[in-house]
């Protein structure tokens, strides 16, 4: 994620600054300002944690969906079913990271109230990071699991067309006032990824995808022609993204990736959110020392590379964080032009 | 699966045969009978379904530990605490198929009460296949989603030693009076599927592990030398199987791999179930349609290999079950003599 910004010329933008460009933008775009700062808030975390590819430089692109009324900027989301800790949602085609943090929030609730929680979430729109959600379940305590789907852009596993999204699932759970954070999609790299290696004319580190014989390769440029992804774990993955799927459209009433797909560009995609307290546990008290024996056990493990260092999932985006917070936020100098522009 | 039991001589035995055989040995070694029933249902119904590794030719080492005492057979399992839809239950070491059962039925209860429940089993005994598990909800009508640690066998990400269980995670939902059923470890290939290539003398048709020159390799013999086996999508499923492993740990308050490692033989694991019933959601009766679209589409897909049929995850299980159901289960004769004579 941090060798993303490295391809061209950046300059350093700070936090600061990329919030209140970010916000003047979105109120110019009609938000109103409480919806505003949300966004731009979700924009200059993503950015800050180092995933610029779902930060600032899909910022100009969100802009776009806006003007193109594939994101509502008024729509809100409602609730059209509720039993026990279950919500369904209409997010009404509304902002992505709004409808994310509106599910995220009200999911956390039903989870103090019920111990576990569910919020499924129809009609809604490109969440950016998936993993945002979890810093943030985690930030109130919770356990978190949570899923979208996406348009279709990975191939059943044996077959040659994309059927499937590349569904990104976030396991997530309270450490520290941190978190330990997975958000991973169920392709082994993403478009983007694919595109930064073409760029900077390297081979990925590990086989990406098929080439247009069908034959698996490191080959970014090959992958690209032929657009089939590699699954995760092959099958395994596949299969997983095809559940994932079906289970985000039936519990959200809303839309399977295949109907997404139909609609053109990627919009009025389904979401799942899943929460769990673990404040009501028996064991509560030594589930922070419990967490830290696991950490300590798996951070002695021996490194194929003598010195590098083992991390868990979220442990670099803290060293990122950090680092961006001091020294300003790497920005491609064309993509922060263009933005500066809108 | 299917293959698992081709490599050597293998004769068939009926579904009635095997479960009789296996009931008679059960109550030998001191279960009750309805335990016995249960116990002997789960080996059968695996072995119907084709997963032979963990049927027919695992009850011999199940019955190994019943006789080590790892596996006690008087254990009932005690639910330790509750709050709303999540409760947290203490296995007591009894038998992991019974454990896992009344987990199953448990959670769907929560379920149907609270729209989405979780049990969390700490203390229990391998599961043997936790398809099964996921099977039975969705027969009961619900969505499942469970997960179990094991013992340490899989290297995190950039490390040659094993600090990772290979965790299998379960999706499954009901689906025209059968179910979708994914049932996925977190390692590329199991060890008993490495053994069987071996065995064979095959490659694995896709990178399993490395060599102990930390290449990655097809080979199984190599594999199985340095014990380093791939996780599924590489650094991914390294990732998802820490956040399994405490998880499971920190929800039952149970171990987590590295304290099961340290026990021995694999033992007092921990396990998550999660149940949402689909009854109640705004939309439930049209999701038998919605289900049913989004499986059309997707067997549209256009083959790799022409005539292929692109299946989806537990579609070969129920061709299998007919199959072995009308003409007998496969079982490996000297796999079948020894349990003959138990």
């Amino acid at each position: 994620m941090e060798d993303q910004q490295k391809e061209s010329e950046t300059i350093k933008v700070t936090p600061e600054d990329m919030y209140g460009e970010l916000l003047r933008i979105l109120i110019k775009n009609g938000f109103t300002e409480e919806k505003a700062i949300r966004c731009a808030e979700v924009f200059t975390e993503n950015s800050i944690d180092g995933v610029y590819t779902h930060g600032v430089n899909r910022f100009s692109r969100f802009i776009q969906y806006i003007k193109d009324k594939f994101v509502m900027i008024d729509a809100e989301p409602v609730c059209v079913s509720r039993f026990g800790g279950l919500e369904q949602w209409d997010g009404n085609l509304g902002a992505g990271p709004l409808n994310a943090i509106l599910a995220t929030d009200r999911v956390v609730e039903l989870a103090k109230v019920h111990g576990i929680g569910c919020v499924a979430l129809a009609n809604t729109n490109h969440w950016m990071r998936g993993g945002l959600y979890g810093w943030k379940a985690a930030k109130k305590g919770c356990i978190f699991i949570s899923w979208t789907n996406t348009i279709a852009n990975m191939p059943a596993w044996g077959a040659i067309d994309t059927k499937l999204g590349n569904n990104p699932l976030v396991f997530a759970l309270p450490h520290n006032d941190e978190a330990i954070v997975l958000d991973m999609a169920m392709s082994q790299y993403s478009y983007g990824a694919l595109e930064l290696y073409t760029i900077k004319k390297q081979l990925l580190p590990v086989q990406g995808g098929y080439d247009k014989n069908g034959k698996l390769t490191n080959d970014p440029d090959a992958i690209l022609a032929s657009q089939r992804v590699l699954p995760i774990g092959y099958w395994k993955g596949a299969g997983l993204s095809l559940l994932l799927d079906i289970l985000a459209a039936i519990l959200s009433g809303g839309n399977a990736a295949g109907e997404v797909t139909r609609r053109g560009p990627e919009s009025a995609v389904s979401q799942v959110f899943i929460a769990i307290d673990p404040s009501c546990l028996f064991n509560y008290k030594s589930i922070a020392s419990a967490i830290q024996q696991i950490l300590d056990d798996y951070h002695q493990s021996i490194p194929q590379n003598a010195g590098e260092k083992i991390l868990y999932p979220g442990e670099r985006v803290l060293e990122t964080r950090k680092r961006n917070k001091e020294q300003g936020i790497p920005v491609s100098k064309s993509i922060w032009e263009g933005i500066v522009n809108l």
